[in-house]
């Protein structure tokens, strides 16, 4: 995969800057985009603001075919005041842009989504999911939200249980088209927006970092990230992957009792 | 990770002989472990029966730490006659070889066991699962299998149900130790062991493999092992990794009707 079209979300900081400096160490070149200019260098740079449709097709314009991978980083915080660009960007806009550069996707190209440990409700969250995914207007948009009573927390939770089922459901039609898409869903981890989850999911959030003994680091998801969008997970198709030192396991286990599968 | 030791139990063919071959042709020391005589060059082959206590016992005599890295491929398919070796290669033996390792694995060291698409179904199998974990003798294995009706198809699902468990119900102990522990659940493969699963499982297994356009290779799902065992994965842990080429994103698709969320 050396030598390969790369293009990134949200590569201003945090897990988008540490994926793109990983994928130009090893040869990519590196597209990023993002609403802020990043702080070092890429092979090209592209602004984009992800709530607003004109921006997506802007920034769309200037990207040129053929790309290898696509890694869909960009999200916004769970922020007061925040609940209508929390949907827009992490999921309306990202579902948006992935469509937009669809074309201009090589056979055999790999799809990236970072989604989130807020997202594994999602099982419970279909039908909500669908109502959102079904939002075609800012008008609509406002009245989900005041509707259901959507507070930033809840945002963000749905945000990323769409990214999740959104990935599964395109699965069939990418592979029609020899392309794939997997998500990728951290838990807690060290960037400069983990006090916007301490304060949104408080104790629950703390307890399991304790017990994971640290979050994890943005170079730790840029690596799984590397791994799905080169020909080493081809296999890999429609796959929500789960990255959290363990946290989901804590949690499983206590919930099942599993202890009682061990030898001790 | 060059240079790293690396345990691969059935090493003779299928999944374990092209997980041997990349870890070796990427520089790691491959000690291989099977009921049957590798026909390709290893660093070292052990001969041991996973579904006998004193063959494991010997086969651990032999194998000197610090090790790197231990996946558990070793497996039996779904033949008749079969269910009480399937119950014991596949899981009990795989838990009695890794505890027997474990303190020959270095701090950092991941665990990889082979599970299967066949274990999806372990919510609902939770207590037959700690059933069969609390079988301890070769005549409680055998009462259990006739009391509750296992015939070879529902003890090859239940032993990778116990897998996919078991590996989550080992992660916080794992951890207080520097180690790590994850499975990797492939749909059909193309070895020579399909055609017992093509009889067991029929038509639905069938399906799949149709809309996924193909059954997965042995090297794709080696890819994916050999990607767990590195220290790229180092923030995966207890997480069972869905490789199938779509069909539970199909699947799932399907029982949710999820093909609302898309834009067409």
């Amino acid at each position: 995969m050396n030598n390969s079209n790369i293009v990134v979300t949200g590569a201003a900081n945090g897990v988008g800057a540490e994926l793109c400096k990983l994928l130009r160490s090893r040869g990519h070149r590196v597209t990023g985009l993002d609403i802020a200019e990043p702080k070092y260098d890429l092979d090209a740079f592209i602004r984009v603001d992800l709530s607003s449709e004109s921006s997506i097709a802007a920034a769309l314009e200037q990207l040129d075919g053929p790309i290898d991978g696509l890694c869909n980083v960009a999200g916004v915080p769970p922020r007061q005041g925040l609940e209508t660009t929390i949907l827009q960007v992490n999921f309306l806009g990202l579902r948006r842009f992935t469509y937009g550069l669809m074309d201009k996707l090589k056979e055999g190209a790999s799809i990236v989504n970072l989604a989130s440990r807020a997202g594994y409700g999602w099982r419970e969250a279909v039908d909500q999911v669908k109502r959102l995914a079904a939002v075609r207007t800012a008008q609509e948009l406002e009245t989900f939200i005041r509707d259901e009573n959507i507070d930033p927390a809840r945002a963000y939770n749905l945000s990323k249980e769409a990214v999740i089922l959104w990935t599964q459901a395109e699965t069939e039609a990418l592979l029609a088209r020899g392309l794939r898409m997997n998500s990728v869903s951290p838990g807690a981890v060290a960037t400069d927006i983990l006090d916007d989850f301490s304060r949104a999911f408080g104790d629950k959030m703390a307890r399991n970092v304790e017990r994971a003994g640290r979050p994890g680091t943005p170079e730790e998801v840029a690596e799984v990230a590397a791994f799905l969008l080169s020909p080493a997970s081809g296999w890999m198709k429609g796959v929500d992957i789960p990255l959290d030192g363990g946290m989901g396991a804590f949690n499983l286990s206590d919930a099942l009792e599993l202890s009682a599968l061990r030898l001790s």
